[in-house]
């Protein structure tokens, strides 16, 4: 921490501020200008907040330094961190990584189609919401249970891993056996009980930036997980809300190579929520991959104009395999691969 | 909702919107005018994304009319709520309410010294956090239970009511016997499913504005509350993220006349939070009620500068003392009354 | 400035940072740390970029300490700055200073009713447009000369000082022989040739913050003004965009606050642009006041339903005078006085 | 417009409405719902605004449907609009055309070395600053007339094109000999006197976003140069004012998207000012191209470390044609090509 007297600030004042910091656990190196006088306080105390510093008298600013996060930052691991799931995908290597699939689960019909659709386009996640906490008391609320089910049954016949929403710390235990990835909403990003609580468990959590967090925020975050000994982490830019209303948020695509600059941990982009609007979401998801992004998580539903949420935002299953043919030719222009379209196999 | 085609919209795009509002349930209204087509959607159908007529070919603009909150909104209410205390304090009625105390409770002296303090300049409870979620994992997280039991020893020695947040579903259970009003924090705002089990609880719940939400995201939120059940809802406008970080957050004081035009539910402010810096807090308290809220809830510390959390935004015992006689003079500006100090009697 | 190396910063990059920083004027100190090296720069070097340092290899952090501005610094005039106007009024003395009238003057009976009105319940100026800038290109543009000579004709009939907006460095001239007070509107608060020349003047300036400026930017705009030689600027609070589009932007009422601890110069609040809903406008001005702005700035208009523009936002003159004697309730809270009202006497 | 009343409105509320709307111009259709009434205006009047509505007794809300731009609207030329350039250069067709060069003309030297360095990477502009508006008065203000020649001298030698910002409508008429696009600059976006007078010129506009412009805003200042009869404006996207501080601004990629699909004018992006960062130009530049962006504003110096202005954010020569080599990769993403790098030639 430095603190910045004011120019006209008594030895006095000077002392009391040396006292503080010391008594905090700081070691102090006071540098006396011509103008001001400005301490710099060397050392890491467990806890303190520099805010208390601005308060006192003769102070003219207090700036935090060392950023509050360790295990999220890069020089924790300057090599990069990978995720590896069990069927061998890596999320954080070479090549770029597709979840997709529809907001929530609504049939075994519905969310098989949608399934074989995103596999044949290239993509490695089948995403679905099991619970879906909505902004209104009076809409639909998830199918639960026996979404989580279905989820399973179709990613092993499709051979997609699955990735879900958990909401509740309570949720967590019935998950587990059924998914391959936690995927943690905006709303929780700062849910401390929930990130702890997953910072126990040995599966990879996809954690979504809130809607009016930070990056640095974002990164604390991940230190919650991170310090509970779950290091398989992947952050993911969903668009923060702005006064701009056209689309439903402003997709920060910055965050990505700010992230990479930042942090060890690799970062997918979520144009679908990032925009709102389905003829947004190509644009969007391409620019994600072209700013340096580790993969993608796109809602697709077999029918957007029937879909019981988000279908606003949804692609065709046709307009997702004619983004993904877009993303095979960008993802070479920042040194990555993409999964080539396969033929559709399986049937249920 | 009213459905607004583009100039050049044909006919057959027209029907097929028109099909698709009436399969939803609405009645249908077309108004043909010499430049565009206007369809009106008449009925209130239980769920419906407006978003989804958007991306309709032919459409150039779907707009929701009525408002997604029935309980919360002005028209169930217009006399406007008052919540009821067991002792007969009343938030919503006449007399402007002050909630002060620490951020945490930190021990039985701290909390005690608090309580007297505030009691004697006025307030009628006492505030203070038991669980504490905190945004680094490696700060100080709470008494919890203990803190429960020190807040409602000290709040039945003192008279003044208790309340304290609420985190998880977990807790309700815990805390009932302790308090007299549940608070929800901005973090909280929209995890549906804790609002959702405070509906069916039968004590005041003090509901607060989100960081990045909308006014009409806090009402829907308190309409959560309001649909299980529990009428008893008390709004607390508390800071909205913005570009400016002179201040933590920027106190949006315009929420308080929005909210008495929207609502009937009586709002309150906090502008310990609203600006993070004890300087600040005692003219945003002023602007507050000057702007026609119900009350506050202020932080207040027997020794800031001691405090383990949220030091630098709570005020020292004699700074309340002289916000609540500045306060004294404002509440008839606004046809309201406040408590006058009393004798500090009690001991414990 | 204060430069923070990474942990890992070679002594190579530290003396390339040292170099640099020595050869545009600081002098060095350097802060040797178990864990990290801080070199703190102590001097005014006429001008840097902090962020170029952030991009130099082995930097973690460069952070500017000295505030870029001077002349707008409390430690300029502690004692703060009183601006005279030659009928001896005063703002930022004792007495809250009300300025009122339509957004743009219409006609000779409608500017002198207005003013009539506004004089009567305690104003002090009267406010009007005479060149409009609109959004659309296809609105109403304002009155110009004509316009202005009819402020300073019922100004002088009512005994009320004249302030108008000017936007233009060719409107200044034109304007200097009507007028006691320039107001700069927020679409002009970064204008610097017109902020420069503004400087040169020796009549008063009204700069209202701009749209997205903080307040660090609004203090930055006086510094061009102040730099000129022209020490009378009052400051003006007018709302922020943010992402809450119920009211047209939201009033930062606590850049009052911040503005009396940052600066010397008096600030007054504009309620009317800083809600853009007559009905929002009596709240906001009080919390204007009860916060401890110097002044407020409020559209009044004899008829706001027939406005040519910002009738929305305009006062019906009964509501105005009702809010001034609420006001009179409140000044002494902050230990402010305010006008009483007078009776209408002239007749022109 | 569309006026929804309060459920319980009167019929005399509703008649009030009417005859409001009749009077201002509009054909109303009204229908009469179980539950409220809504009333259809239809027509164009020449001005109104929909928020005087809002105010009326009865009314719940007034929403404006038809846009406020005609001319910048997408379907006034659905084809699009190719802005020409007198050596062939077409913005908006299918080749991405990239502007690139110093923030300020500090020096022949530097402006030829910079123009060299860029036509040889493959942009088709070459970029500077003659006039420099800086937020402080103490900063370096421009090389004025004397670097107007200067970009015309060095851009014949090396075949570039020449676009330089216009601050004020006094220098158009000094710029016109000397360059061949405009460029309007993020804090004159509002400047509608400038706007008016560059409608009247017969050379292309370059129009940047405001700091805190809405994309409807943006159209809507295009829309005042339109009307004066001057077709020739390329939009520009160059971030917006967020809470979020690690960048800039926040580059708005989406802004590209939304403007193909609301207007017919060409639109750049500018991740330099977008980001503020050289380490983020690139990622950000990648993006704008694989949203579906017309082309690139860039700043690129021959020595950034030693720039007079925006060094922090400007490329070194090496970086840019990295850069453009990896756009030469993403553009038929996009089904867009983009110029090859030519052997360096000229010499002055």
């Amino acid at each position: 921490m430095i603190v910045a007297m004011q120019e006209k600030a008594t030895e006095e004042q000077i002392q009391t501020v040396v006292e503080r910091m010391v008594e905090i656990g700081f070691n102090v190196h006071r540098t006396t200008g011509a103008v001001q006088t400005i301490l710099a306080g060397v050392g890491t105390p467990a806890q303190f907040d520099h805010k208390d510093f601005e308060l006192l008298p003769g102070v003219a600013e207090a700036v935090r330094i060392s950023s509050p996060y360790k295990l999220a930052g890069h020089s924790f691991r300057p090599e990069g961190t990978i995720v590896r799931f069990p069927n061998g995908v890596e999320v954080g290597g070479n090549e770029v990584v597709v979840m997709a699939g529809p907001c929530s689960v609504e049939s075994r019909d519905q969310i098989f189609a949608a399934a074989t659709h995103v596999k044949a386009a290239g993509a490695k996640f089948l995403r679905g919401g099991a619970f879906k906490p909505r902004s209104s008391p009076y809409s639909f609320q998830g199918m639960g249970l026996e979404g989580l089910k279905l989820l399973r049954e179709v990613g092993d016949a499709t051979g997609l891993l699955v990735i879900t929403e958990v909401m509740d710390i309570s949720q967590i235990g019935l998950m587990l056996p059924y998914i391959d990835c936690f995927q943690v909403g905006a709303r929780n990003m700062q849910n401390f009980n929930l990130l702890r609580e997953l910072g126990t468990v040995r599966k990879p959590v996809l954690l979504k930036r809130g809607i009016a967090a930070t990056i640095e925020e974002l990164l604390l975050s991940a230190e919650y997980i991170l310090s509970g000994g779950n290091y398989d982490v992947i952050l993911c830019e969903r668009g923060i809300r702005t006064y701009e209303t056209y689309t439903r948020n402003t997709m920060d695509v910055s965050a990505i190579p700010v992230v990479k600059h930042l942090s060890h941990l690799p970062i997918v982009g979520d144009p679908s929520h990032g925009t709102g609007r389905r003829d947004m979401v190509s644009a969007m998801a391409r620019a994600t991959i072209a700013a340096g992004a580790d993969g993608l998580l796109i809602e697709v539903h077999p029918n957007p104009e029937k879909a019981v949420s988000d279908g606003a935002q949804s692609l065709f299953p046709a307009q997702f395999a004619k983004l993904m043919d877009e993303l095979r030719i960008i993802a070479p222009a920042v040194g990555r691969t993409i999964a080539q379209p396969v033929a559709a196999a399986v049937a249920v």
